[in-house]
């Protein structure tokens, strides 16, 4: 069974786009997303699964503009999201012209598309786009209450994100060059990737993600390292959030590797834990995917950050398998991001 | 923009599993089929849904013993349903140990998933498995109204398939060799492919899912023939039925290309029109992936046909964006299935 697919030809990320909404905005990482919007979060649409479509839209349409790619350029999108059939992605994409493969991976899906994009760049030598989102009004009313009944969420509950990110990978480095950004020493590449398998630990309660996904986390890290996988600089976790980053924390100590001094997660960093109160942290498809598009591909087109492993972590259930009883299986999916610098010749 | 991906290296169908249930299992192509459990279609659960998940493990289970493999031969495990946030899949695939990718095609979900499987396989040498499953009483649920409500159902309305189709690929020959049936003359392959995109005709009726569909299904066969693509011997769409069957050889006929001396479709095939009260036909995942599976494999490995165009249709939509008034955006996915003949040598 092939664990970690390392890729012959590394993927360039040559652009990536983010967009926030209100929460995000106050957040502090604000500054690094590209559209960060203030306000009721509609996005000028008149329901919340509509708004949650525009962020994939407007994600989108920013990341090829940075790419410097017209629609069209792109020869496949890949998408997914939280909504009941991912009518996010549907109706956010439709009006661009490229093939177009739909993807559930719950909150992974980000770290699920920039996998097969790069497993597809690198062998078919194409162009591609891995986008996601989540919107916290839709969400929560879909998987527990309307906001507007106000019911009272444990310490264990997450803030699902508003937001929506958008990647372009390349196999080809004039593409990245290209698109770099002025000011840009690094080119981030993705050079190896491990899909996740579905784990389930037994965990039933809808308020405490975390719980539930860590194990997969632990389960894809263990054999990543188990198949040869070097310690990177930064382990970045999707949306663990507080209770599940401990957990991963101590199972992979138990397992013999502490990475407790490499290690965060986005759903920690996109909110301020002290001043917005956000109970164990941000979730969601567009919490990984805006903190990587934004704040995280930025430091290490800077030269800060170098070698980040991105473990994308999604609970797989619905609200009827909850109310069935059922046990909340979960998944992780892991994609190795390096960056390799600008030579002074390439600056040309 | 690439639209036609034609493979290097051809995958081979090694083998296929079809799981059914009540209808179908009186319908014309009862004997083609794995599984056909006559009864309430629960499977020895007690939800539907569950149910559902079960079809999935059934299926995945005797693809795998029919490919003489054990569970961990697989190198991925690529599947998608109809259900929310899909838990068909992550309920019933849960047990296997392999890496899994979860998709969202709708009722595209069998093609998207052969188009990633051989796509996977024939760029990484691995052995792939695709899954996908629909279930009349969790889809109509879900989508319209509960079966005991008794609602009527229009003329262009179809039946969701009990069933799942489960296939294993894998690019080595000796693979598919290995699992040829007795009698087999072709091994079926996938050699080319053209993933879909979104197609908006502007359809917002949910009891007319072939005339949402069928206009994605043109766009993906006109971009194939343009990219050059050779006329099959069967053009077989997975679920447009009688009004979207008829839809797409009038938009063909309209483009210059007559398809109706060699085009069918799996809606159409599964139940007995005259006989079976299903309005416009079958559809759901389940319904190509088992007819493609079982009678049409068999067919092709029996060497009755050597040249079929798979095209999954599939439309994009849920409950909610049809009450909000939202068109039903739909895409067609293609994949190019012939079949080689074993060579006297070879079956020694």
């Amino acid at each position: 069974m092939k664990s970690i697919y390392r890729l012959e030809k590394p993927v360039y990320i040559t652009a990536s786009a983010s967009v926030v909404g209100h929460e995000e905005s106050e957040g502090p990482l604000a500054e690094t997303f590209d559209t960060a919007v203030k306000g009721d979060d509609f996005f000028g649409k008149d329901t919340w699964e509509k708004a949650e479509a525009e962020l994939q839209r407007l994600a989108l349409s920013k990341a090829l503009t940075k790419a410097l790619m017209t629609d069209g350029e792109a020869d496949i999108i890949l998408s997914g999201d939280l909504l009941n059939q991912c009518i996010g992605s549907a109706q956010g994409l439709c009006g661009f012209v490229s093939p177009f493969l739909g993807l559930y991976g719950a909150c992974s899906t980000a770290a699920e598309g920039l996998m097969l994009a790069s497993l597809l760049s690198s062998a078919y030598g194409i162009r591609a786009a891995a986008v996601t989102s989540s919107h916290n009004a839709s969400a929560e009313r879909q998987f527990r209450s309307p906001l507007e009944y106000g019911g009272q969420r444990p310490p264990t509950a997450q803030w699902t994100v508003t937001g929506s990110g958008a990647f372009v990978l390349s196999c080809r480095r004039s593409d990245a060059l290209r698109a770099s950004p002025a000011g840009a020493a690094q080119l981030p590449e993705i050079f190896e990737v491990c899909p996740g398998r579905i784990v389930d630990a037994g965990i039933k309660d809808a308020n405490n993600m975390g719980a539930a996904m860590a194990p997969a986390a632990a389960d894809t890290l263990c054999r990543y390292f188990e198949g040869g996988g070097a310690m990177p600089q930064l382990i970045l976790t999707g949306d663990l959030g507080f209770e599940g980053s401990e957990i991963l924390m101590e199972i992979m100590a138990d397992c013999g590797a502490d990475i407790s001094d490499r290690y965060n997660d986005c759903g920690l960093m996109i909110f301020d834990r002290k001043r917005q109160d956000k109970h164990a942290g941000g979730s969601g498809c567009g919490c990984s995917a805006t903190v990587l598009a934004g704040h995280v591909l930025r430091q290490m087109r800077l030269g800060d950050l170098k070698d980040v492993l991105f473990l994308g972590t999604g609970a797989l259930m619905n609200t009827m398998s909850v109310q069935q009883g059922a046990d909340i299986p979960s998944i992780a999916h892991l994609v190795h991001i390096r960056s390799s610098a600008i030579g002074e010749e390439e600056k040309l």
